[in-house]
């Protein structure tokens, strides 16, 4: 099952809380990508032929018989958790951490990258008319950086450092069109603590908060000598199991160290943002292709072209 | 000036918001044995003699000008940091975190440890009746915990696991009389996976929160992985500049891992405590010796006797 | 309908994520009293028979399909508040708040004051051995206290006041005995900001955090003037819908005013507390009769004699 | 004392924490107004002639012997409010709680409507090259907004309910181009609840934030009913020592109500945002007068004109 393939399932039929949806836009993350390519991540191993996607939007097809906040036509944004269980997590106001939540593409479970899609009604989210499918799609990854932030207590007036993983100049330019006020290139042999002396002379003082997206053990080291005392240094990439890293550095000033994992109650920030015109990631979609031509964006997406690739699902319309 | 010595000087001139202090119980901590030995700790390191003792109450025996809160009689216990400049730290209620703070027995800030001393009045804290010398003293090392448990959020219900470096049976058992309900002693070659197993086991499930405080690489790891998901791993232990972690199954598992730097604003919550009953640091004193006998008194708390030495400056009044 | 009676019923069958319970005690609160007089509590009105009881305990009779966590035999405590729907207040770990939420002998849902009883099984939580049904079925008012508490943000070394409704002198001695330091008897005319300054001169400082459990617009008033700046009121005592306060007094000295509906994950702490033997609530059951006699159960409860009264459900095992 | 009048004093001296600042920019607040009409607010009588202004910036032109972190010639804000004391609210972050506070132009202390003025360094903040000497006057007002944005929590994806007290065109015009989505008059006889509801049909939901700014009865009980469960409700307008509201509506919602005095640590947020270009202020100013026409300048503020009047003590340099 290590193949990608394309198959023609019944359109299921949603239960009393579900709706049925047409998907619309489908988002390929790298996480997709490497479920095909390795069959795993850490512990997530792929037993048997699963849908991929899950990054996604769609409009309601069907509701089901005790869905009342939505209806026929309406335009939504997919979260892709749903946990199963209400336990102390869920009841707690974090269920993105309970053991047994449903996850669109995580073995064993099912994607959304389809015609057509059954899912939690209370996990769908209605779009304002002046947000795009394919902005709704991107409310998955946006959740990632919202969630980051919310965990760092990001806020007006902090200054922010983001270690990213990527060398492409392409995308350090987009970051820059995006809003980064700073770019600074690391080079072969650069040692963490002169790296952390350069953020703070290009910021002026030490950021408040770091976001480390790389995973990379001497990027995790920069990120703490590089955070201002009582900040907070928020792990996004992941890396190898063991990381050596300052940690008395980081205790004696009172550096949190602090992971996420994957996001929650993100969906309605996200929406508000979009809604709003306070962020764009409409120029983050590089790339579309129509699902009969999936194959063909998953290659695109593998070879690292581009930023955002987005399948469209519905023949009938293919705009963003 | 490594040498342990005992000389004049003259009775200091309480500033206009100072207090003279007629110093009565000083404990010596592992700090003051340590500059004793080694002549630094970390980056603070002695270029000249310098007095030790920070665990300290006394009597006010002159007010300065300004003061209002305390008159000549007031036994007091001395909170040894106090900030010397409105930073940002101090302006945001993290004083501790100032770099330019004042800090007795931390060079080139002179201690405690003598018969008379001033300090800033707003740093010295008035003892209930009911609260004995002793135990002011004691609210020193109390608020290391304080603090901890603050940064951890240790609440009524909290499951906590505490790594304690100390294998001595004498204060294992302390522990236990002290409130521990359970005791795992490790041992060599017990893998940190398993030990996190051995302590879910224990406690029927795993820690919301786990305080650290060998500082050793094992323990550190074994901390991580017996940490509830979305718990916190507070670091009170200072081991090696490294250390070689397993930082993603914290990420993943979103336990945060937060640090300590002494404390602040812990002194009125310490004697609340203390006046309530609610906590006992009484048997923690097991030897006293008079200034006189300093020497011996540093010599016991070398060789690892007893748990707590506690020199007394008043000689008109020994008692506890 | 608001006439008290007992009628028999089928034994209900667990749903697949439910428990069936054979129901061991069951508390009286005065909002069974009032609905039992009144019919009605605020916008909830009785329009059909309601059986009454939400303070209860019993044992694992079955489990449904899908329940994981506990057995048949199994002791537990029973959580009044179901959610019904993953809503944004559910979603946020604030379920207490969700309108849909079902609630035990709040019209128009049954309570569990009846033999055996079915309830969802993540809304049962397990008792230890050490800690009696009756102790289990006191966690509920227990919760509204930890509830308020955690609102209110009282941790160690807090100092709290607690307005309370009653003036009966049996309650006065019993909350001493449970713990309160001062009792401050108010007469009739006493004006709220001298009140607040008596409170100031009892407690040695004004309390940090008032908890308000009268909803008598004097005392609510008197809460306020006696709080420390930048403290909070928790409103727990409901009054009439309008209520007049010194706003200003409280919005210039950041006092918070924090209201609470119910509680919401307080069982494991209560459980916790209860087992380790820090709160102690047994004293507080002064009366107990077996089901049969519910009518003089209530009748007493109405009476205000005593402070709990307990049901005896379980008719082979009548022990606390 | 009650007239504006104009005198020479001699050139102050720095202390050796302070600066002399060569005044810029001082904008007249209400609060100037007020004292000028009326000798006091609330509590702060006049007693004797009081220097006014506290909205200001200027340029360092002397440093104290203590000062490290300013220059001759800097640019900088001002913050008006400096603690005198180290005590519990200054301990723990909450400094403009402290009550023997100095505040610039509050009795009896002078503000800094002169041409040159000392202050605590540690209380004026640098300004960047691209934020004028007016944007850095008016962090003062905006610091008002800043905290009770942080008491409410407003973050991304907040909705929030501003209750203006103001019913000028011209300001509410204002408003709008400066980002406010939606505009709501109020009419003489509508009733609270009727508000609430059309707020709630205005935004699609109920705000999660309400900030009530006219301290008017009617207003606070429709801040009350307007804001969604879970919610906060921030009063920043000051009305009469006695308010009717809703109090349990608050309470059973779980709606916080809770006050700003003045602020604390905002200034260094504030610079952040304006040299960011988030936040726009410049369109405040409507009105400038050199310091000689102060008179003038205050008639034109105590009429209602415009929005922001700003004096320029500078002669040599009157630009923004």
């Amino acid at each position: 099952f290590r193949r990608l393939s394309q198959e023609n399932r019944p359109i299921p039929e949603p239960g009393p809380n579900e709706v049925l949806l047409q998907m619309h836009s489908v988002g390929i993350c790298g996480s997709d990508v490497h479920y095909w390519q390795n069959g795993r991540i850490g512990d997530f191993v792929l037993k048997k032929p699963m849908v991929l996607g899950h990054e996604a939007s769609g409009r309601v097809a069907k509701v089901g018989s005790e869905v009342k906040h939505l209806k026929v036509g309406d335009r939504v944004a997919i979260e892709p958790g749903v946990p199963r269980e209400m336990d102390e997590f869920f009841k707690t106001g974090r269920y993105n951490l309970s053991p047994t939540i449903f996850f669109c593409a995580t073995p064993p479970d099912d994607g959304n990258l389809c015609r057509y899609y059954t899912h939690s009604a209370n996990f769908c989210y209605k779009l304002p008319d002046n947000v795009t499918f394919e902005e709704g799609a991107l409310i998955e990854p946006l959740s990632v950086g919202i969630h980051a932030c919310r965990r760092a207590g990001v806020t007006l007036g902090s200054t922010v450092f983001v270690c990213g993983a990527d060398l492409s100049e392409e995308r350090l330019l987009m970051a820059k069109d995006l809003g980064a006020d700073f770019l600074l290139t690391v080079r072969r042999g650069d040692g963490a603590q002169q790296l952390a002396k350069s953020v703070e002379e290009m910021l002026g003082a030490q950021p408040h908060i770091t976001i480390e997206c790389t995973g990379v053990e001497s990027c995790i080291q920069t990120a703490i000598y590089a955070t201002r005392s009582g900040g907070v240094v928020v792990l996004v990439g992941l890396g190898s199991e063991l990381a050596t890293v300052p940690l008395i550095n980081a205790a004696v000033r009172e550096v949190d160290i602090r992971g996420v994992f994957r996001y929650c109650n993100t969906w309605p920030m996200a929406i508000a943002m979009l809604a709003s015109g306070k962020v764009n990631v409409k120029p983050l979609v590089t790339h579309r292709f129509p699902l009969e031509q999936a194959v063909q964006a998953f290659e695109t997406t593998r070879q690292g072209l581009g930023i955002k690739v987005m399948l469209k699902c519905d023949k009938n319309d293919q705009n963003p």
